[in-house]
């Protein structure tokens, strides 16, 4: 399959890719959804109301303007016939509708440059697990020792709890650091801007139709109702959130803020990524799962994600941002199938757009850790820049960048970035 | 003020109350904002749509269709005018310009049996607090023990968790016990339908304008943030929740469903009804809270709360609800104000529309519980109904109503009810 498009042969963003997004230009600020392709974006809502693409089952009701909510709650069937119909459009052998009409050309594509992203869905609620074992290892080691690390439950149930929807924001906001209550050892607490603020790498996805109060989505059905996936940085004020997180859980160390980047990478798109994952077995000396958790097939995706660092001197120097952190969405224990169906087990019902996010993502080595808490070991092993200067974790002016890519046999599919740049409290 | 309608002297729903709501009738089965007058509803989008009212500041677009969430962003200014030209439009005294026609009469009302009542707003994100001294020691005593009732922070903040705004339903919506694991003492966990499925008595309050993520809202400008107040039921399956929770705060066990009464009290119709509560300093023995939570003037909210309970077989004789607490809305060690202070501190945007409750309201005497977790303490003491039967946590079939009043110098202000019945699991 090769697009009609020049595009470089390890492009991330290929025919095998076509990530959907939500885009504005400076000529129609109207919100419409978009795919990406190479270093353009093809306009959805342009080819509905010209008639070169229409999502099944949306009868004549507009499905690619707005938002991707709409298209989201279409389903599987749908999803994947207007994946096919936007293959063949931009192949260089496939239908010329597109390729044989430079009025629709013109009008369709925009440089990636020149387009402004959006946030591609209004999330109903955003939940965020704790599926990666290495993360949970690494945290209850240092809270509680490392006899204790894991909890009685993690290796029963993925963890999860609900996190904020109203700030959850697209890559290149600004993330104003949160002021809040802070507990010095043995005085009372003390109200400031935080002074450990954190990064918290993760791989989310968007639900599709969903399902109604009181149902539950089977392990079975949980792939189809999985649409796409982004890269989330769930920013987190680790000395607000220690003061406040017990018996409830993290509440202002989190929700003022969530990164999500823009391009939602289809469930399908990911598909040849599938690998097995630490087996749920005795095998590995794992409890097995409840029967509604007990997954077939290939669980875990082979994503290489990446933390970049880049600190206000470094900019100001041309420095390149340092990698701090490689890791990869195969770490994760439980699977996003298996959030889904944990998460709707009991009732509670998922609608098209809700987000959920798998948890910090860390290796097994000191260099794959996937927040800075890891990384520099609660401030301990501070981390060295190239610009000269330290970090334990973030101070103003830092922009954190976070990247992913799956790669085999010669294919890549690129999620792109979410970034953010820490600004002083206000 | 007396109302040009025939309303008992004793009405809780009269001139000085005025709640909103979003109903539709038979005959229309459109959405749209109603106030409560006695036993009738006043469709406000009728008197919107033919000039009899207009909300300030909202231009030409149409406020009183659809949910509240429109009319909520106005802010109290609206708010005010509209709830005043409502009070001059009803009085006996006031314009005729409703009173006199007989056409805009007959159109504008609605007997409240003939209405079904829908969600209020579309709930952007909902918060559950933990508010209640009483209730936090309860719980803490059952499971801590009476020395470390209390956590170190919940005297200094008010401690809260993000809920689950999907599963938000309107009063008269069955409850179907949710399914979920739980744990055995010495045994792995199994997975099966809820035993310990339980209520929280609550008062909520919907948000108003809201706040610019990266922005606060102060202690001083929160009291006219806050739209208006409805009851809450936050059902709670105490097995499913004891074996998740830790370490990131309740889940499955909450997110089933949570119950909100469909008529939102004016704040203004409250504050004849403010009372001082528990002195936040040393004079009670308490730490004074940090100074953005400094709440000057009264603080609490009299508003005489019930929990009734009627099992199957006490419908099936005909047996009326047994009132099984006695609660009240002044227990509340934190306020409203300082909820939504302490939520947006760290710069959380609060959206029109978002829900936030207060958490289990208990009083100090053993009948004033809001849970049957109290009520039975974990089921050791069982609840004998009039029906013979007895309950420590809810059966299938169990209905559960919570009424709210305040009453002050002959004033009623009334809630009305929020209700559910516990239907098997699925």
């Amino acid at each position: 399959m090769t697009a009609f498009l020049d595009l470089p042969a390890d492009t991330a963003f290929g025919l095998d890719n076509l990530p959907y997004g939500v885009f504005s230009t400076q000529d129609d600020p109207s919100h419409r959804v978009g795919v990406r392709i190479g270093e353009h974006v093809l306009d959805l809502a342009y080819l509905e109301t010209h008639g070169l693409i229409a999502a099944p089952e949306a009868g004549r009701a507009p499905v690619f303007h707005g938002t991707l909510n709409a298209f989201m709650a279409l389903g599987k069937p749908s999803w994947d016939a207007v994946r096919g119909r936007l293959q063949d459009l931009l192949s260089a052998d496939g239908p010329d509708d597109l390729r044989g009409s430079e009025t629709h050309r013109e009008a369709a594509f925009t440089p990636l440059a020149e387009v402004a992203m959006h946030l591609p869905a209004t999330i109903g609620d955003y939940t965020d697990f704790y599926s990666s074992r290495q993360h949970a290892t690494n945290v209850g080691t240092m809270f509680r020792g490392p006899e204790n690390a894991l909890m009685p439950n993690w290796l029963h149930l993925p963890v999860g709890y609900h996190g904020r929807a109203s700030s959850v924001v697209v890559s290149g906001t600004d993330i104003v650091r949160p002021k809040g209550q802070q507990k010095p050892e043995d005085a009372p607490p003390v109200f400031g801007p935080s002074k450990l603020l954190d990064i918290e790498l993760e791989l989310g996805f968007f639900v599709g139709p969903g399902n109604d109060l009181g149902d539950a989505i089977s392990i079975d059905d949980a792939r189809d109702q999985i649409f796409g996936f982004v890269l989330v940085n769930d920013w987190s004020a680790r000395d607000i959130q220690k003061w406040e997180y017990v018996p409830l859980g993290p509440f202002l160390g989190k929700n003022f803020a969530t990164s999500i980047s823009p391009w939602v990478v289809p469930s399908a798109a990911l598909d040849p990524f599938r690998v097995a994952g630490e087996a749920q077995d005795e095998s590995e000396g794992n409890p097995e799962p409840l029967a509604y958790l007990q997954q077939s097939g290939n669980r875990s995706l082979d994503i290489a994600l990446e933390v970049h660092l880049e600190t206000e001197a470094m900019r100001n120097d041309g420095t390149a941002p340092e990698v701090v952190s490689r890791s990869n969405a195969k770490y994760l224990y439980w699977s996003p199938e298996q959030q889904l169906a944990h998460h709707t087990v009991n009732g509670c019902n998922a609608r098209p757009g809700d987000l959920m996010a798998s948890g910090t993502i860390s290796g097994e080595t000191e260099d794959s850790y996937g927040s800075f808490l890891e990384l520099t070991w609660r401030g301990s092993k501070p981390l060295a820049m190239p610009s000269g200067e330290s970090r334990k974790f973030l101070a103003d002016g830092d922009r954190v960048v976070l990247t992913g890519v799956a790669e085999r046999d010669g294919t890549r599919i690129g999620f792109g970035e979410v970034e953010g740049t820490v600004v002083p409290a206000r």
